[in-house]
């Protein structure tokens, strides 16, 4: 079934080590430029080479970018060129905190030291951001419980075996919503065209809070949060919650008043003010859960997406369904 | 507002123009290699040069490998050690593209050349990159309506004016939700229950159609799709969908069974039998949705995840409702 071709494509590596290979252009310190230059012309593949690694004993000392070759004499030793102590990865670093510690260095190429110092290999920059990509491009799924590694060859029992538990944890949660909804029975066979807004209303707050999950996660992703206070930015999505509340809201109201109406209830429009009352409150509150469940998840020591859209509609959802229907019970009946 | 110091960061730029910086290490086809080192040994940067680009006129010829420089003798000409006709950018393509014809390259920088191949710039990897990260990290808010430039820093009103017209679409199609609830009102007014159940199916056929979403959009960016036949992927996911919707659809069937029970109702193992039933059938259809949504809106020349999520609910909605309701209808009541 193409499994053995496929499955190196989904090992996407935990650590440094699996991105790395061995390492080419090693040279003591001691050597001359011109014996490195005639190291250069004599080696089979010289395009691998991109920098040259200097070395004492074991230890990476520096190394040389071959423009610096051309510009020094050709008597002087490596050790006097060379950048000493460059920047490198280690071999067990996980490889988030990799591709965190090069993507401002942007190296072709990073030197891998073990913990004494030891050139032990090296880790193409392509290789770094290709696994960003992969990284990232796994958050959508993530929202949802997807596992990170999940990807369109992975096969089916496994794929099943990662995302059936996510699915009812989703169902215990949606208990949750649906008990609060029960509660209000009543409620509901009495003014049985409010079931009918029950499943518009978690949709609604479910997209809104989303939108706010979304940016969250791309603030956290790249690195936008650092600079903005999170109480501007719960303000911003509370307000933004509130205004595409209000005014799907009314639209949604009107929808309520004119069923409601059709169908010879007297309490129409004060209907159709519960459900534009509970739109905007269950948007507002999508807005404080869509900024506040990934930096708890966070928080926790999670990732910050980890379901993170489920853990968000459980709480939309309860909190919508029953602000609208405690709403009609108070109000209306 | 601090508007004024976010706004470059927000200014995701839309072709390669954008991302172009001054070329440097320009030298006529002509140059001796003594020549180019000696142009190195004087240039005020030489950091900043990574390849020397070799131009006739104003046209590019080649690029030479400052290693090459090393490898020559002196004497020879550039265009004896150039690499010629070198891929290049134009400065008009699309940044996406440049991303696409750049990731399996991996050079450090690339040259930018207008329609008549004179060099006009350069653009350096990582910028690519970065870029390409941007624009994978948009994905999951794309899926809801948001537009790929904002970001945590975009002022409110600007948010709102892009998110706010995909949440009035995104109730204008959870109204043809409520209308298929609306035609089984006599339904729910005998069972009430079933009102409680209309927001786990949504819940349950909705995050598992997002989960297969997620998974289709990932194998799109990942370039996963092109390997994999699009008959094998819905297969999979429709089983998947029919697997997780029948062991979720046990547990909300046996909560049904008893919720009905317990409300004195004698055909309650034949509404848990229905909430099975529709839990599988609409989990299936999901499975269904979340590969064809993508696929569909890509074929239409949309980017594939542009409100994705709020076309896959819609189907899973009608769907899953409409299956509940309607079972319910003609085997219960």
């Amino acid at each position: 079934d193409g499994r053995g071709e496929t499955t190196t494509e989904l090992e996407i590596p935990g650590t440094v080590a699996e991105m790395m290979e061995p390492a080419v252009g090693v040279l003591d310190a001691g050597t001359t430029v011109e014996a490195a230059i005639a190291y250069l012309r004599g080696h089979d593949n010289p395009q691998q080479i991109t920098y040259l690694y200097v070395t004492r004993g074991k230890r990476l000392a520096g190394m040389v970018v071959i423009r610096d070759l051309l510009l020094a004499q050709p008597g002087q030793t490596l050790a006097s060129v060379m950048l000493p102590d460059p920047f490198a990865l280690t071999a067990d670093m996980p490889a988030g905190d990799a591709i965190k510690a090069a993507v401002y260095r942007h190296y072709p190429v990073y030197p891998v030291v073990d913990a004494e110092g030891g050139l032990t290999g090296i880790v193409r920059g392509w290789k770094l951001f290709e696994r960003q990509a992969v990284e990232i491009s796994a958050q959508s799924g993530t929202m949802v419980g997807l596992d990170k590694e999940e990807r369109v060859q992975t096969p089916l029992w496994q794929a099943f075996r990662q995302r059936h538990p996510w699915l009812q944890i989703n169902l215990l949660t949606a208990f949750l919503a649906a008990f609060v909804v029960g509660a209000f029975e009543d409620t509901i066979s009495k003014v049985v065209a409010l079931a009918a807004f029950l499943p518009v209303l978690a949709g609604q707050s479910g997209n809104n809070g989303c939108q706010t999950l979304a940016i969250t996660l791309r603030g956290l992703t790249l690195g936008d949060m650092d600079g903005f206070p999170l109480r501007k930015l719960l303000g911003k999505e509370m307000l933004l919650g509130g205004l595409n509340g209000f005014l799907t809201g009314l639209v949604a109201g009107a929808a309520m008043w004119w069923t409601a109406a059709r169908d010879g209830n007297e309490q129409a429009p004060l209907l159709g003010a519960v459900i534009l009352a509970a739109m905007t409150g269950a948007c507002v509150l999508s807005g404080l859960f869509g900024v506040m469940v990934p930096l708890t998840l966070r928080r926790f020591g999670a990732d910050p997406a980890t379901a993170s859209s489920i853990f968000l509609t459980t709480g939309t959802d309860i909190a919508g369904m029953g602000l609208m229907l405690g709403l009609a019970a108070a109000f209306v009946l």
